[in-house]
């Protein structure tokens, strides 16, 4: 069987286990756990900002990010397409009373600076003014795509022209820094705060960083305790998520195999495979007249698993548990089964 | 001075005000007020509902509506201009823990069957599922479009066949009713709630109603008085409202002013105003270079009240204390003031 | 029918139907309504604040108040018995995301400093910190209660010398002012905001007002918006109100005819009834072995009205519309049926 | 160092470390983790219950059970010192809208079936309904107390006369039922839900347990989710909570070293120590003058760390990770120094 449904199925590796069980630990609620303090100190240092937490999910994360940033009736600013709209079960008006305005920021993965000053509301009596600026990098639902400093940078910085912070929604920023070989505090100079996931591409367990200024993190940390998140000896999952943080250059690999396996299944009759600047592979089967239901049924039937991205998009994830044999492997499989069919 | 800012500042008629003077009141709290009652129920007939609730205002009946038709963390389907997103304060988050979800109704002011279906979320364990189709008739923001009954009935069955259950803002949905030639009670009869202004183009001082089923407005009397919305011896201004709806055949003078008003501007050169639907004129400057606020500016300098609608455009909103001859003077200062320019 | 049931039903007088059809009025919403603001200022200057808003009833008064001055997860301090808890529906919760922390008043009404000292919250990482401390005053439940200045103000500077805003329900406040010949200005030195109602003693049909500083107005206005409190020519009952507070004197006569009720009521034997403050009587049945429920059937049955306050207790309020005539006629009444049982 | 602050200090046994290292793991989120899996089902099956929930911690429990059971606006009944109510960052108002109402369960811990029937609250116009009884056993704030089944029962059976669901906060219900020699699936047989920690005096290093109905673990899911709780790889925490499970025996000897320690204690000139039911001993320090500050200050200039539970009360709370020589030794210690104070 070879998983592509999601990067989020990777495996530990035996170096994580081990530091799991040989971890020091505390009650991280009192502060006191050394392990999570030496990898919140050690992802904020990566960021290049004051402080960092560790939270059990990217959701939690993005949705406590939100929390700090704003205030109750105002809006938050995020792609259409964006994870915290589509994918956090409504989290923004249930935990932060935020109203979302959603552009729309197409294949470029970042609005541009004319599309955030399009969006952005000045508080009135009848409006609900913009509270936050969310980004996502790389662009998950938009196939993975790695956004560039630049971007990044122009859309943050119209939103701090009027007061707005910026929050990235980094689950794999890590990716689209490795892929644009971009420094990560390079990357989130210009935003307020970045999460990022230790439990995708980087294999580690749980866990994922919240990153930003002191002010900012101890706010968060109030507000994690409030939503549950707070753990106590977690150091047993911090330390697996430190030796995650070694595995950054390795994320390279699963951009090469999801190249590999895109090259390979583009070459199939019937499928469209853009080349990703990722990990993040979007088959489109339409031509073949498959539904993305049927392409992923078939896909299972020779073996291989990927998940819905659409009516006749398909997404395959390259991650950690999978070599370039395996993606080479897969497409002869999904090769062979398409054109059997 | 002509005052076309909006239909919201329409004065009560003498006939209003000697009805406020006359009202037979009580606690309407306990459901004991006559006046109140009469309105609540001829509202409820006049749309075709079981029943009927008099509130302070229109954005209150809205936000009720949405309170009581959905479960908090789910998503409301709305229209990108519609009013309950862009100007009732990021109610919906606030008040119901709503997340809005926005199609585009360009000029048909309604969505399409399609569109309905493209934007319904099915909830999962990641996604916030639809809990409200909310449309507007007369559609405020896109010009005043007078939506026929068929394109409500399609949005509405599209959003039933799921589930979902459908409330109209109709602030004006008897302008519409009445340019359209449509009984109100055949325009909502597929819809699950209706709000309708008292207080605009029928010119009463105060309120709004809401109309349903008993059960819905048993519930929307509780969510009222939650949100404060519970009044005393509220006769005194029902009665103003039940004099309003006397006036319904009279928004035909404000449709064919606004017809008049549009023509008489469209001539002017520079200026591109299509001939309304309703009682809302939208000018377009921008051949003749003038930012809506310069427009407005320059209106108000021959005492022609307006209002900003987006970077080139102005709303002109005839009403009850603007005359055939009002308008007729509207176009003629303001097209010498352009011509002079 | 003398009914006692509370100052809620209070008629209009001629002279407030009069001012309601002579209203000049305008747009409210745009600040243009020359009535309201009349009411507005005269509202602040009466209890000495510097804005005032008008709002349509108390509930909306009091979570506006609410809303404005605390921040999401801070709890409100308030009596056990205060209206804000018993009988706003979970409004503090709702709509302004609220913990509520209650003290026991007593028949004091008022906390003691130490009570606030010692229920203050200090926020940490586990505790939601204190908000916002609500009085009220006269105190409804627990019996009408005219609170002293010196009570009010030992507790405003207890909450204040922790940095915690203090709101005044003060529906009845000019009856507490009233009874204790207190200016209401003197009354309200200490605290940063109330709310009085125009609707209850002081007879105005619909409407309450909110006064504090003119930045707590500005926020409170938008708040209001969002609540669906905007109202349009909303002079129709701000000039009624304007008559009311022409009323407030006459708020001595209710108090009179309480008292003689109480006197009246208590000489029965089997009931027990204190001597009021203020305009709200409080008999209790027990020793009759009369439920309330039973009490107020046997009120009702010689067209007494009253209100069930408890499981042997029944609410019997003076108003406007009562004469000292109605209030002798049903102390005999009741005294003849209760005899006769 | 003798650490009796907390039994949320307990470090991981070794036994738990090489679990957590050898631990079989999934994508728990797609509920594909079999350890996770494993140890919902064991929870369950502990406690009578139909499914459980791995969270991650306590807090999160009993905020999604909240959640689950209840609607917005209305009321959750719980002691004056519940942990939801004191420690919980107002979880409830912020999380659920919900309204808390507070009963003093007193020494007894529980509350008597006629003060949960003089609690609930009707729905109505007015009212906010009681949606949740919340009860907690052990019983934190109130030393420990270790609840009788009967007392639970009669609580819950009051509750559900009314209709109203009971959740049992049993963060250390565990301690409860070693105590009391009571099955746990007895003693939560008549509640709808109970939450429990893995990570307390049972040593697990991460994470907490909801059970309850299938169909309330399915929505607790997903709230779980919208929380940010939803983890990917969660085996490696839930496998030392397996090995925790078999830890609760153990407990006894917490519950032996605890008694040991209050009358050592309470035998020294100036403090009172009552015989604690489990493993938190509850010190008195008035009758020396002492504050809990400074008892607390002078225990930890000892070398023994404990923390302050009111003016005078300090909590001292064994543990896995203390032994009966060192309660002995932490007599003696503390005992030295308050007699040469």
């Amino acid at each position: 069987m070879i998983d592509l449904r999601s990067d989020t199925v990777t495996l530990p590796s035996d170096e994580m286990r081990q530091a799991a069980h040989d971890a020091e630990v505390g009650d991280d609620v009192y502060g006191g756990d050394p392990t999570v303090n030496e990898l919140e100190a050690r992802a904020a240092e990566l960021f290049g900002k004051e402080a960092g937490l560790f939270v059990p999910s990217g959701t939690m994360g993005n949705q406590i990010a939100a929390r700090v940033h704003t205030e109750p009736g105002q809006e938050a600013l995020v792609d259409a397409k964006a994870h915290v709209y589509k994918w956090e079960v409504g989290g923004f008006a249930q935990l932060s009373s935020l109203q979302v305005r959603a552009y729309d920021a197409g294949e470029r993965g970042a609005p541009t600076p004319e599309q955030v000053r399009e969006h952005l509301k000045e508080e009135s009596l009848h409006i609900a003014g913009t509270g936050l600026l969310c980004l996502e990098n790389t662009h998950n639902a938009r196939g993975g795509i790695a956004i560039p400093k630049a971007d990044i940078d122009a859309a943050a910085q119209a939103a701090h022209d009027h007061g707005v912070p910026v929050h990235l929604d980094g689950a794999r920023v890590l990716n689209a820094c490795v892929a644009l070989d971009e420094d990560p505090a390079d990357m989130a100079e210009h935003v307020d705060s970045v999460m990022f996931c230790l439990s995708k591409g980087l294999g580690a367990p749980v866990g994922s960083m919240l990153v930003g200024t002191e002010e900012f993190i101890a706010q968060a940390t109030r507000v994690r305790k409030q939503f549950g998140g707070g753990m106590r000896q977690a150091g047993i999952i911090a330390a697996p998520g430190l030796v995650a943080l070694d595995n950054v250059e390795r994320l390279a690999d699963d951009h090469e195999n999801a190249k590999i396996l895109a090259e390979g299944l583009d070459a199939v009759e019937g499928l469209s495979v853009p080349t990703p600047d990722t990990n993040i592979v979007v088959v489109d089967s339409e031509e073949k007249e498959m539904t993305s239901d049927e392409f992923v049924a078939l896909c299972e039937s020779v073996d291989v698993l990927g998940g819905g991205f659409g009516e006749y998009h398909t997404r395959l994830t390259t991650n950690l548990n999978v070599s370039q044999a395996d993606v080479e492997e897969a497409v002869e499989r999904i090769g062979d089964a398409v054109e059997s069919r």
